[in-house]
């Protein structure tokens, strides 16, 4: 089977099945005191800035709803897009988790403004209104763009200056560092960010997420946070051991860029086919296209993809690491031949 | 490193490790619509009945509570064992999840009586009273015993008499199978046990635990709660590829007769130990022993354990699928020259 | 003071007052297990059909949120106007008492529609969606508007026919009767309601709201949903015994005419006034009218009223059972007097 | 109807009462801000010391379960006496509500000991276990024994150097005060006490209960914690005046002794009857006695009153601010003629 369905359809990066190998020797202790979690951690440090502290967890609803639990508290309420994963394929986990009450705010091409937070930041102080707290960006968005560096800069100014929080779903993080040609740090740390969940599973992990705290006052209580939410890993070394090879010898760069590349091959394909017409702007590992819909059902036989909005027939193409050029050329190939 | 701290001290079977690498192909479905996730559906009916239902999620915590969640509402309350991983070991992460009370249970060596549950179960239908509606049973317990294939069928006759649930923390279940040399089906869908969480993690796996509904009609929203609970893996194949193999050829079988045979061998030796005094009986993976405070230290150095009670120095060596008798030699011999 | 800030501005009702003072005798047993409770109950039956079962509790807040912990599960959600007090009045409270998610629907004048609904109404049984379950609606509206019978009854076969459960909250419910003409029954009970928060401190009472379930099943667990929830009032008699008096001798009709007609009254003196503006209709016991900005603040130094839109200078001006036709004289006429 | 059932089977003190209708004139805004409330916050400093802090709730469950959301984390825990109200007669509210653990004390007579807090504080920082986070006492105990002065310093002493906070549950506080014949002061601020469930349905009130912060830090989110729990009361008046009342001109005290005076008379004709055994020192306003169970049903007839232990046949007898002396010779009467 080959797919664009998500990024979560292909399997492990060969190189990090082999750090898993080379992990299972042996006895290790459990829940975090293993030499590949303290190993892991440094790098996490080495990528986001000294102070950053670092925490697994299985998947990225957990890393999402943790970071709120650990910044909001339930009667306050947090920013995010209405597209966000958070708002509208999370089954409600947000609320469950921490509590309180989300705040879509109108988007986009999924990109939260400064001036729709500051018109929908209102009763601050009043009783009877869910306090804001927290503003929580998806880089790369849903819609697989990208936030730039002072976009970025101006949210966390504009929050910070409001007294809230920002925190980054960083699902595919590192697509968006290959898009911008910046660091982690860069697009993190330096801006003020305060805490990211910074995603493996999406990037050729088999699964295992991680919550950065980049202001480390607020994962004061997370280790609680993380065991009473039960996100705390046993053999917590497989989990460590992926994060310390996809942070190793560039290969986080080598993924997302081969990821980018294939989404913006097969972006160059698809502007070419009259009949179609993109989304959004590409930005990330995924286009978004119309496609004329009786094509969607010949298309999806060979290749799966989801179809993203079944009012307009906007279509979701995303690309992974192990996408290769041949895929994508099969799947422009049959597409000529449904003109 | 040699540990007899716990079995998740150990990695992953070699077998496993290899359906792992066999998994690791193409393009696979996520959230459990995969080939591996049906096929190992299908051998968790074989086990346990064809009625059975399973889902797979993260760790045993989760298991746990999302049973829970599955079972109680947030007014009623669970009967467990005073020294239950539910009670003690959760950071309160049953009461988070299910949002009730916990009403552990006084026990002998960790083992829940009928006239125990007959004494507690008072109130019913007086709205001041959280009510009780689950027995959870820990199968082996945490200290190592066994319920009889009786005293599981006195409890959920019971239980079911008073209309209440029969939940079944089965993190090392097989190993109470080879015990009692019985099936999974004997000890549980045939005794009318309700739910169970079934261990993988602890039995060699790398992650993944599941839950198995005996009733079907407890699954019917499970689904939701194990997303809202933030619990479903996305790719699925991962685990249940391993869950697959670990059902397969008897090797489930193989694997817990290996742990309880060390845990003989251990018991074996320590009992000729003269200055140590065996605290519990041995039917499972541990063996509970009184050891001299003096030596601790010393044997620690070499081979970690926990100290159960540091009141009475009663300390738990847990053995594994791992686990060599030249393991258990060397640590009987160590302990003889501290005589 | 004189005040159309809110009915909560008002005292109790005189003859309220008196069967306070009655029930005011001797002992009687606690928790709704007095007399006051048998007779309150027994009329709620009358006005509102006999399978009717009603729960005191001690506000509004509640009300409608352990309505919805009856109703609606930790993985749904409920459908709610985008004006409506559960979304941006009770500061989260219905995310921590359910659970779970609002799904607020854009509304002219404060009303839901049903194709709205129908809109909405997406990813049914897709485990990454909260799955609606309940409809809310307020009835009068937030806004003061009324639905007629036909608007309701075709909203409760809607939701009956996709399995939704139907929810009014009905803080000023009697105000609709006028408006409509008709009775409790033939608003909810007969038209497929299947639980109403009917509120007893927004019409004379000191305090008090009652949790009516027209369909029974629904409050099959509701005593100890209500007692968790912080909300079984102890001396149960002063609650019970206000809603006698508000339910005999057509009391509760005269309150809620008297409120109309100063509304009414208002109303006809504000469309006469000119550079005023009526923003919905008049069909409860409050006004809406946007008034020049320079006149609010001189006409709040007299007459406490609340500014509901700040951006467009819509206020509220809210009449109540004590509201006298002096109060409303003289605001016209200072009104008349700022022009 | 005449009864020793409980406290809140009284009606409301004729003061209180009148203070009711005193309040109910004119209009008034809500939600706290009203003059009754203003004067009623001082009368709490006036009692309590100048720092404390007051919000009014509906009922005791809430001030109880709001004081530990106020105060707890959901993975902490709450040390609390295993005949605690919290413990046994809240239907798990304040695990819902604050989200945690209760720690249940074995006690005797009712009362938690520094021994007994010191040995079960245990595996501070261990992430697996719910971190101890407060002390809750009861202040008169559930069993009508009363903590000393130095009993409770004793625990503050003790909480305060582990870096825990100190609740007390006063629903009889006034009660305690007068077998102690100390002010509120000085039995709570001044031992260090951090937040009070201060009780007035029990005590002459007709419903109503204060959050009284003595450390003024706690109480910083507690007008969102009480709106988000929904005991944030509209009609705020009709709660304060009575508490107004109830501290000004010492009725508090007035009602108190009447209560305890009333249980000392029953007392001393209870302990001249043979048959009977006293169970409880008898230092508050119940008498706790073991009485023939043959004699029950006949007494109950004519007196209501629980039986406390169905096992021992332990009797709790309450007087209140409306028991008569009569009412007790009458009782004594009838139960000689038992003899």
């Amino acid at each position: 089977m080959r797919s664009f369905g998500s990024d979560n359809h292909s399997g492990v990066h060969p190189e990090i099945f082999k750090a898993l190998e080379a992990a299972n020797i042996d006895h290790a202790p459990s829940y975090g005191t293993d030499d590949w979690s303290d190993r892991a951690q440094k790098l996490f440090q080495k990528e986001f800035g000294p102070s950053a502290k670092t925490y697994f967890v299985f998947n990225g609803t957990a890393a999402n709803v943790l970071s709120l639990r650990a910044t909001a508290r339930p009667f306050q309420s947090v920013f995010c897009s209405d597209v966000s994963h958070l708002n509208i394929d999370e089954c409600a986990a947000p609320e469950f988790f921490f509590g309180g009450k989300l705040l879509p705010l109108a988007t986009l091409h999924g990109k939260i403004t400064v001036s729709s937070l500051e018109e929908n930041l209102i009763r601050r102080g009043d009783q009877h209104f869910a306090q804001s707290s927290v503003v929580s960006l998806t880089q790369p968005t849903e819609l697989g763009t990208v936030y730039s560096l002072q976009e970025i800069q101006q949210i966390t100014n504009w929050a910070h200056a409001k007294g809230l929080i920002v925190h980054v779903d960083g699902a595919r993080l590192a697509n968006a560092c290959i898009h911008l040609n910046c660091t982690f740090q860069q697009m993190t740390m330096d801006l003020g960010v305060d805490v990211v969940s910074f995603g493996g599973t999406k990037n050729g992990l088999m699964m295992g997420e991680a919550v950065v705290f980049l202001n480390p006052k607020l994962s004061e209580n997370f280790q609680f946070i993380r065991k009473q939410s039960a996100q705390l890993p046993s053999k917590t070394r497989f989990i460590a051991a992926q994060f310390e090879r996809y942070l190793s010898h560039g290969l986080w760069k080598e993924i997302a860029k081969h990821s980018c590349d294939r989404a913006e091959e097969l972006y160059q394909g698809l502007r070419k086919i009259p009949g179609l017409e993109i989304a959004t702007p590409r930005e990330s590992n995924g286009v978004f296209v119309k496609i004329p819909q009786p094509w969607i059902k010949v298309l999806r036989e060979k290749y799966f993809f989801y179809v993203w909005d079944e009012k307009t027939w906007v279509c979701r193409l995303m690309t992974t690491w192990d996408t290769t050029s041949s895929d994508i050329q099969g799947f422009l190939k049959l597409m000529e031949s449904l003109k």
